[in-house]
């Protein structure tokens, strides 16, 4: 756990999917801060007005889900709170990739993530997305995501296994992590949870991205050690849990 | 597991949050009663009358579930099964309060479980409600609880640093527990399914409310040897189906 | 996990229950597979057509959920995609019963797995089911299920203290296993989650059925050295991310 965020347990709302809906908390706590997932859209407009950061995550929608998104992020713009989006599949169907277009077009948001798949949609080059799990094997031109984001005003995070972190001006490439993250369900998600809490608790939006996608990676590099997948996934949120401030050191420069 | 809960296996029937809704299951049977989650309209009313008890948890509502809580809690009462409500995050939106107080006003409850900030809301003072899974610092004076418990004829759990159990005419504190039960989510959720479990295998109000606040507490203290907050998380559910009747001699006359 | 799997990385689209969605989840990735769920009306023709093998679950029902599923399950049949009924609590309710055999009369399933109360009610004998999680201690005459599945062009699988898997012409009994896989939830999902997998990689009906099962059942010996029923579940994730091809050897032909 960050002291620093353990102390002002920043509100970070989740409108999220259903799979990971639980590990999407547990993280969020486990680097300190205090997570809540009201997707009602009677008490949406209210929550986002206590949270200090939204998190919108595709994963599973519904159209009561769909609307409460669109609201949410509304929202936390019209209140100046910063927000993530987790495009989860976007290009993999065209509801995905339509409404994505849609959050888009109503809302601002602070911080992008997403896979090779998913921001090549978003950056009008085809996916060829086939699942939300899936590594694709496709590349990216990074040069092409940094003016996007640029344009975009928006920090962007593309995750794999270099991840690389831009927003328009600044940029940092990671080769943290392991295979093993892409083993279980959900380490994208809680990426962004981790970003989503790094937002709420006032690191700017690069930073927050950057160090968000590092402690993710490097979590998995200490999980590592376990020999199965179920220890691996408990060995994550252990990870989290037992790391600093500290441990960021040196990670904003140390990409290129 | 409790022997006794195990042969009878008392099925619980809950209506509650996409969060912690597997955890909740899990902690039903880590005891050995038998859980199930059924929130579509048109089998409420006879799955509650198969079950031994019902749980009703707002954590994360919608229409839909708003509309089955209400009517399972109904059918509960008809047919005389026990009950208990998690008002979660009673106080920090105005959907909450009131569907609360819609539940309250339809539904007699044998148990309803909360932290500071809901008790104090459930009691007409105004909580400071945040999030759900945020401690206040908020103070409650457990006399005027007691008072309110013996006017609406329910037992009341006030969970805390001091966690405080109520039915009007007697009273028990426990300071069981570590702060990192806050840390996870889904401790209160899952005291709740506790408590939903023991009251199913025949305990009364207070003892079942009691003795599942207690269980969650040592739970948490048991696993609390853990470094990180993966292995606490399953180390809670080792403690609950390692722990037997035995572990609960005294309890009740324990905390005052 | 299986390597010829982990190449293939077959997609396995779940429409399933809210309980136990993230262990389905994880189950499939253990394997080598990779797991989507879509429940989206407007996307669940277009993801079932990405699908290599679907599995539906009926866990926990809603109206939007019921239509999905039955949209996915007839665009399996009309894209001749392998798929799998998982009938939980069949029986239970009425909606549920009706629901089932709605299912069956507009989709033909390549396999169906339940436990001994499901499948009696699926053949029309009345079951005595209770719950979701509970052991009925009824017994069944597995010849009959034998017949039925030949009548019903389906493979069947029953879980229970003995596994019995048929297609109307093979029939293999399985004894492997421990009865703490009853004390978790889930385990009856994510062996269909295993069957779905080994379905989507190419294996045959009766293979995938049988395979499928017999994992679930050797994952938990594997994982009953744990003490607590936290570390025996993530034990079931372990045991199966550790598991190769070469541990079906002779199980066709173990049982009978």
């Amino acid at each position: 756990m960050f002291t620093t965020i353990l102390n002002k347990k920043p509100l970070i709302h989740h409108l999220t999917n259903a799979v990971t809906i639980n590990e999407c908390a547990n993280m969020t706590l486990a680097l300190g801060g205090s997570p809540v997932m009201a997707e009602d859209i009677l008490e949406v407009e209210e929550m986002v007005g206590h949270a200090d950061a939204v998190v919108i995550n595709i994963g599973t929608l519904n159209a009561a889900s769909r609307a409460s998104q669109l609201l949410a992020g509304q929202t936390a713009n019209r209140l100046k709170k910063p927000i993530i989006l987790d495009p989860v599949g976007m290009g993999a169907t065209t509801l995905r990739t339509q409404f994505t277009k849609e959050l888009l077009e109503a809302i601002h948001f602070t911080v992008i993530k997403g896979n090779v798949s998913e921001i090549k949609t978003l950056i009008g080059q085809v996916g060829r997305s086939k699942g939300v799990d899936v590594a694709s094997g496709e590349t990216l031109d990074f040069q092409v995501v940094h003016e996007f984001a640029g344009r975009l005003g928006t920090t962007l995070v593309v995750t794999g296994p270099v991840d690389f972190i831009t927003d328009g001006k600044r940029q940092v490439k990671l080769t943290v992590g392991t295979p093993r993250l892409g083993y279980i369900t959900g380490t994208g998600c809680m990426t962004a949870s981790l970003i989503g809490t790094l937002l709420g608790a006032g690191y700017d939006a690069f930073e927050a991205a950057t160090y968000g996608t590092y402690l993710m990676g490097k979590a998995g590099e200490v999980a590592d050690e376990a020999a199965g997948l179920g220890d691996f996934r408990m060995g994550l949120f252990n990870a989290i849990s037992l790391t600093t401030e500290e441990s960021l050191k040196g990670v904003l420069t140390s990409g290129e």
